[in-house]
């Protein structure tokens, strides 16, 4: 189910026309650098620090886009959105900040961070269960009933720029320091981030082959790249990597994909939770399993460094639930 | 007891040469903004954040400088620091880098990450006891029985020199963003990183007020202040802080510090943790308790935030063990 086709894609300007909405308001987060990192992968990378993003991951970035363009009708009746979490909060975040109504749909097993964060920006929370309900329907039946306009969460154009910000400042930053990616790996759920990313490096970075990294039993990119057409998940939850478990890759976002992403590496719970405490020891930053995913491909040599020039790897979000960093770095 | 007097305090000509020596080696620390701090403390605030340094800490800044600038002969007989860890670790990993041998004496309560964090840079690692022995005994008969050299944890001035560097980073990067700091709030130990930064911020920005944050029982800064003296702490551990409790501020460091600290916030071992959890939570930077010192002076209101100007926090370290970190967040 998409609200679009595949030929309303966003380009590369509706990327730099997002960064202009989101200028002083999403934060220019940094490009880290490890030597730790470096040594133990044998190359030079570079960490895009998505977990330090206004509301703890990049998703605010698409929703901020997103509803600033809603006209002054839709605003005052309001948004619906569906998430896991991350993308949850971002709508949240972004309709405080435009005085916009917001209900929120999510998995009733979802972190309770990000019910947390989705209360205490004021917005409706609705819990479903993963298993017996649709989260579309119930969405599409709040919009109904409300007039409220829904905010998916990565198959719209203006979320996919939106999300295109955190490629463009990483190929602006690279470009500053006289570098060049030779590699990007980043996570991908319903591939809105990388699809964004994408149209960043078409733009600025030819060069740079990007990867996506998924977890086990949810790799619906890896086997639609492999097949050519939209490939779904057979398993709806059960993976620690909450924030990617979409059932299959969106029309407009693997449109985009399709035509630029060179490969995937799917990586197992446990690569993620080792990864978030190679995080946690050594590059002391937090970040939630799903959100590590892309290190964990590296890591574990799922996805290889760049041969030539950086390696970027995106880490995505950090929105995690005590219990479950505790048990990710041993405690 | 120092090797020195306040008549060889380094000067802001030493954290330029400094920053020289680190150019490629030390991690460029990002200043990072946060909406939730920023609405939270009713001011805008950018922090430093040195976790992200190698090896975990500031702590490298100094040790590179200072080892750096040792003689072949100093170098080949190697050098002895004692530390609570993270001016171990920074030791470690400079001798590492340099190719000098290393012994390190540390207080056998010690955080594991930080003891394990020697071990791995290859460094030699000697325990003591920190209620019944002196670490300045153990580390000069070391250097007596062996000729190697000693490398003070805060009393040195290419210790200070290279602390500095940290912030000169702050400044500059302020300056490029058309920005100046009202407030620097930063944790004390023995006072070698304020010292540097209040370097820098007498060169380039000597508008800017500083401010130290120590935790209870290990106030010798805010007490030394209020009378002008060397006042030492009665306490010898027992604080969550492990990285602040230096028994008093140095010759050198005090030096410099008592012309320019504007005054000390005094934090109990529950607001630092608070300051930890809020670090998990809000900033997803991994900060050990003596490392969000600062940060809990300013979230407790110990210290004010800037009246104009932005409010510089620096965090200066993240090497905390699994089962702390887990207790400060709620797990």
């Amino acid at each position: 189910m998409s609200l679009f086709t595949a030929a309303d894609a966003p380009t590369f300007d509706d990327v730099l026309s997002a960064a202009d909405r989101l200028d002083g308001l999403a934060v220019r987060t940094p490009l880290i650098s490890s030597p730790t990192l470096d040594a133990r992968i044998g190359a030079q990378v570079l960490l895009k620090a998505e977990p330090l993003q206004r509301t703890g991951s990049f998703k605010f970035r698409g929703a901020y886009n997103a509803l600033s363009r809603l006209g002054d009708e839709a605003r005052r009746r309001g948004v619906v959105a569906f998430s896991s979490g991350n993308h949850a909060q971002g709508v949240a975040e972004a309709a405080k900040l435009l005085d916009i109504p917001a209900t929120i749909v999510m998995p009733s097993d979802a972190p309770e961070i990000k019910k947390a964060g989705v209360i205490a920006r004021g917005a409706e929370l609705k819990l479903y269960d993963r298993e017996t309900e649709s989260r579309e329907a119930l969405a599409w039946q709040l919009c109904e009933e409300s007039g409220r306009t829904l905010i998916p969460s990565f198959d719209h154009p203006h979320i996919i720029a939106g999300q295109g910000t955190c490629g463009l400042e990483v190929f602006q930053e690279l470009s500053g320091r006289g570098l060049k990616a030779g590699r990007l790996v980043c996570c991908v759920g319903g591939g809105g981030l990388i699809g964004g990313i994408n149209l960043a490096a078409e733009a600025l970075s030819p060069e740079t082959e990007t990867f996506g990294a998924e977890p086990e039993g949810f790799d619906d990119h890896a086997r639609s790249l492999a097949s050519g057409e939209l490939e779904t998940n057979e398993r709806k939850g059960g993976s620690v990597c909450d924030a990617l478990l979409s059932p299959a890759p969106g029309e407009l976002t693997f449109a985009i994909n399709k035509r630029r992403l060179s490969g995937v590496g799917v990586v197992s719970d446990d690569e993620a939770m080792d990864a978030v405490r190679f995080a946690f020891e050594h590059l002391k930053i937090v970040v939630e399993p799903g959100g590590a995913a892309a290190l964990a491909a590296v890591l574990s040599g799922r996805v290889e460094p760049a041969a030539s020039g950086v390696t970027v790897i995106v880490l995505t979000g950090g929105n995690v639930d005590p219990g479950v960093f505790a048990r990710a770095i041993g405690a």
